[in-house]
């Protein structure tokens, strides 16, 4: 038997012991063990739940119970569960969390100290919820050097804009409803202003490039300033508009951003809508791939924290090699990438286009029948350097919008 | 060092080679050791080429090596595939290949004998070319219970269905060109005829499920009697057709078949288009995922091979857990298997309508502009042998394709 402890019992925390009671026989089979969830820490009393006779409210309870091998840490945030996860694995815990905050700032620290203890750090949870992503890039995409990882990470800024462009409907309109419907939380921010995006990518491509990156040097725009206007230039336009989180090595070096990004249909994340993510990676030997499948959700989530519970338990005394060393990636400065861009200028075509031209060249222009006093082009490949020096020197710019095609 | 020996230099064991060479650092990196391709087997000789001073002809140099402790399998076809990758892994060496053939016929076999010596049969490459499918069902899909399987398993087949969705043209005029252009082969028969991919979905079914599938047993149908009026058709409607290989559970039972299949916009697998592949998992906590990418081709499957490598070399003396067992999975009788049908059916549709109507109930009909003298329809969900008997009641049907909609 393992005896295992689960570290809140919150959404993703009650998911986790949903599953493991919903396919226990298939579980224990696949762990070679029977897994006995021991303790769930959490600070409230669940008086009529079946669980309340495993709470605890104290971790040290967990932390000396030299019974409690494996730690599924699912509270979130980086206090306590920064200090609690350290001290499991310093005392020889391996440990699983979904905990993207924490693994943005500590998974380095957390993971060296795992491997000096030869057990293991394992977070397939804290990435695009139940997409396997995390595993196979440690262990299948191995024989390729990764140049690219861009994912659609959020499910709820995905949600917002897949809804936006459904109904026509504004921002503000639409996040009202899904905070309503439970797919965005009362305090939105860290989903639309594009901070989760901007942690899970910098995960993802420590794992990926093999080389830490500091997610606060990411460049990062979230989805608030979209209008209900821009979209219908997308929709136009036959195109489609994602958060994207990319990491890319290109000849100048390697780059990172967060930002709305207008794709073509020929992208294979231009259809992945609602509150599904999408990750696609570029391998030098493998070309295109792409893992699809929900990102978030309590049961989702569970399973990739079961599967790294079901992994720890296969893998008691044995590390699991993971690619993310301590020497930091340089990331180019943000104004040296290129990108095409959308843009949208008040006035008549007619009379401004000359001007804008003589600016950033020969464009593509379009106008809506039903929005009057502007237009909209879309600039040749430029650096975001280049991009904002041309922007000052035309005249009402209403929006910008990054386009890859 | 680890040296290993490739059999075959064929174009996935010259891929092999290659991708190794590329990436020798980091995949060096990754494997925690260095990978030497110390012997590779074939038949002919490259006099021209570097490899040449690694070309053995007798397959006893290999086994008898020592010093060789990984085996990459990349020759096809079972003999003498079978009998090299038996004596290996008798002799304790670990053996990957990319043969679905083998797999499918001898997996459960050979996963056993690894089992037993306490090494590694990998087989990453036999399903989904480059794609990462087998290594995610086996270690992270772990906390679910999958109740569906569903590819795009032959690359050949939906390049064909793709150009002649996009051009309107017949099947034999597609294959003529997806032969002058390398993408089918001289003698088409296993991609067409659905074989291929009846191989790959009884391997991915064994190991979603746990339980032996005999792949001789799985109801397959290929493309070579779809027509490019079908195709109109399919177009007209908005929807596509795709070559699907399926395994699901049901309240029945289970049941697994090959065959084209309509799919609407709605479905992940729509817009898989040309070479790619995809597959389709269903699990009973993780609802929807897809895995997408290029699923056959040199690089690719050769990617995937040595991703195999690096993982055998990771775990030299650890036996990666697989979850296929030799207890058979019974199949359903196919007769009993619900799905709905698109018929097409000659005469006028006035005239016509109210006897189809008497046999197959409300049904929703097709017309196109310019094919005159026939009319289609989609049936309601109903079982095979239902369809059968139905059929026998209405005269001049000229098409049956399986829908999912």
């Amino acid at each position: 038997m393992i005896n295992i402890a689960v570290l809140g019992y919150g959404t993703v925390g009650s998911g986790v012991v949903e599953v493991i009671n919903t396919n226990y026989k298939s579980i224990n089979a696949k762990a070679g063990d029977e897994i006995n969830i021991k303790y769930v820490l959490d600070l409230r009393d669940f008086p009529d739940n079946p669980i309340q006779n495993k709470i605890v409210h104290d971790f040290d309870v967990i932390l000396n119970d030299p019974e409690v091998t494996i730690i599924a840490e699912v509270m979130g945030g980086i206090e306590p569960a920064y200090t609690f996860v350290k001290k499991a694995l310093e005392a020889g815990k391996s440990v699983c969390t979904s905990n993207k905050e924490l693994v943005a700032r500590h998974g380095l620290e957390l993971l060296n100290i795992a491997r000096d203890k030869d057990i293991n750090f394992l977070f397939e949870a804290s990435c695009g919820g139940g997409i396997p992503i995390i595993r196979p890039l440690n262990s299948s995409l191995t024989a390729d050097e990764i140049d690219e990882i861009t994912g659609i990470l959020n499910g709820t800024t995905n949600y917002i804009l897949s809804e936006m462009q459904a109904h026509g409907s504004d921002f503000e309109e639409v996040l009202k409803e899904a905070q309503d419907k439970g797919y965005a939380e009362r305090n939105p921010e860290a989903d639309v202003e594009g901070g989760d995006a901007c942690r899970k990518i910098a995960i993802l491509s420590s794992l990926a490039f093999g080389r830490h990156i500091n997610y606060e040097e990411i460049y990062t725009e979230g989805i608030t300033s979209i209008s209900a206007t821009d979209i219908k230039y997308v929709k136009a336009m036959g195109n489609s508009i994602k958060l994207l989180a990319t990491s890319k090595k290109t000849k100048d070096g390697f780059y990172a951003m967060v930002s709305p990004v207008i794709v073509t249909p020929k992208s294979p994340l231009y259809s992945v809508n609602g509150v599904f993510n999408a990750i696609f990676v570029h391998g030098n030997v493998l070309g295109d791939a792409m893992f699809y499948g929900s990102g978030a959700g309590k049961l989702p989530t569970a399973s990739a924290v079961v599967a790294d519970i079901v992994d720890m338990a296969r893998h008691s005394h044995c590390n699991v090699i993971v690619n993310w060393t301590s020497k930091a990636l340089e990331l180019m400065d943000i104004g040296a990438v290129k990108n095409r861009f959308f843009i949208r200028i008040k006035g008549e075509k007619a009379q401004r286009l000359p001007e804008v031209q003589k600016v950033f060249g020969e464009v593509e222009t379009f106008e809506l029948p039903d929005v009057e006093g502007e237009f909209a082009f879309i600039s040749s490949k430029m650096s975001e350097a280049d991009y904002q020096e041309k922007a000052t020197k035309v005249d009402g710019i209403i929006t910008m919008i990054r386009a890859r095609m």
